[in-house]
């Protein structure tokens, strides 16, 4: 397997800025994330408040950065890693489907300002889960329900009631939502979790369902659950100035790594994520 | 007298961040710096990691600065601070002949790269300074050695000659000097200061001269010069992730804090330094 030098988590500004600076580096990196770069900066109305490029709307800066990334050949893999193990002296990180290994890793994952469901925490693993085509296998034959928080986690709901007897799906957005397959939609705020040892049902605002597993789909997952052994302060990796976590190898820029939540830190963040993480490739050849 | 809300020191990226932060912030506030912004920034030849701007010059990076203040109606105060006392709940700057106080300050005044002169440090205070203009009325009819590395340090050396008896001007950098006054240009490096309790003579790679002072006038004072107190780690000012100095209200962002010596790096430093500001200046109303 193709190992790389850095695989940078996020497309955001401080996953972007980590990106050009470890390739100007001549670094081999790959870079897991979205089209769109991020959600969150595609919506911002005006930013005024990132150095040289006054007065833009969210999308105008994402062109921007996008002309630099094509300035710089730099692609976007289009894959959401669901967990990164540290196996020494590299780390695996695996995808819905497949595996990649790198040297080193920069978390960029952002934030997900989403609270967890009352019996999220207490039910994860034991039929509540955050990667719906990653286990749908086990549930073949039974009863799902998928939380979606974008358009993307209709296709997962789409993948699993190839498999499950029947779907629930509930999104957490406006948009409209069609299926063609026997999926269920249910527009309304769930409000709990509950089961003994593993999912037994699923309560909404106004109904509830029978369902032996929940699926929430975000835009990211949170960090500790993404890398296992990440130390966390609150809802943010633990990070020094370098941007170093506690597990060596591995560093963390922009909104994941804390306050504020602003563009040009977490750029600034990424810059030094990438140059750090360039230093530590550079004394472990 | 006025007391702003924030006082930037340094026209750097990291100082400009802070400010354009600050102001969109409603926060009345100064920035002490050069019309050039930094003699580091213009001369720099190519410039491809300041993530959403690719390929510039560092000329060109400075006219995208600019137009950012103009939009945001800043401008910078051509003065040097000399000195930041913190009295409390506010802090009084000192320029070469004028005072400001604010009340929280943040110090993004880059770093020198030159090492001091043999002896520099030794006779500080002892006839070796780095205000001419400040300590000249000590030198009246004495003889005056201005050791400049920049075009003002000229201005300097003119306001001295009119106190003492003489002035030598050593220049470090190529530029062609000229003066109307009795000022010797000596074009020669300066090796080392001597003196036993005081500065008695200055010794230059070609020759040596008899002088009561040594006058040595960068772009910038150390910080640990400018904010007495202030902890240091090596030569960069210590800071926390949040751009918290040792002393409460001060903050210190770009290069002086630390590295890596680089643009993006420096503005989003600068952008955590000034909304830390403001919560410390929201918390102490």
């Amino acid at each position: 397997m193709e190992r790389y030098d850095i695989a940078i988590i996020g497309s955001g500004p401080a996953g972007l800025s980590s990106a050009i600076n470890a390739k100007i580096r001549n670094k081999n990196i790959i870079v897991f994330g979205n089209s769109n770069f991020s959600n969150k900066l595609i919506k911002a109305p005006k930013i005024n408040n990132y150095l040289g490029i006054p007065n833009v709307s969210g999308s105008e800066l994402k062109e921007q950065f996008q002309k630099h990334l094509e300035h710089m050949d730099i692609e976007i893999v289009n894959e959401k890693i669901n967990s990164v193990y540290a196996m020494g002296d590299y780390f695996t990180l695996s995808a819905n489907e497949k595996m990649y290994e790198a040297a080193s890793v920069i978390i960029t994952s952002g934030v997900e300002f989403s609270k967890p469901i009352k019996g999220e925490e207490e039910l994860l693993g034991k039929g509540v889960g955050y990667c719906a085509t990653c286990d749908a296998p086990l549930y073949k034959g039974k009863v799902v329900s998928i939380i979606g928080y974008n358009k993307e986690a209709e296709e997962e709901a789409v993948y699993v009631s190839e498999l499950a007897a029947k779907v629930y799906y509930i999104p957490m957005y406006k948009d409209e939502v069609e299926f063609n397959s026997s999926i269920e939609v249910i527009r309304n705020r769930p409000t709990e979790i509950v089961g003994e040892k593993k999912v037994e049902k699923l309560i909404l605002s106004e109904c509830e369902v029978i369902t032996d597993a929940v699926f929430i789909i975000k835009d990211s997952v949170s960090p500790s659950q993404l890398v296992p052994g990440l130390e966390m302060v609150g809802e943010h990796i633990k990070v020094d100035i370098n941007m170093n976590t506690n597990i060596e190898g591995c560093f963390a820029a922009g909104d994941c790594a804390g306050k504020p939540y602003q563009y040009m830190k977490a750029a600034g963040q990424g810059q030094i994520a990438a140059l750090n993480a360039v230093s530590y490739l550079d004394q472990n050849k």
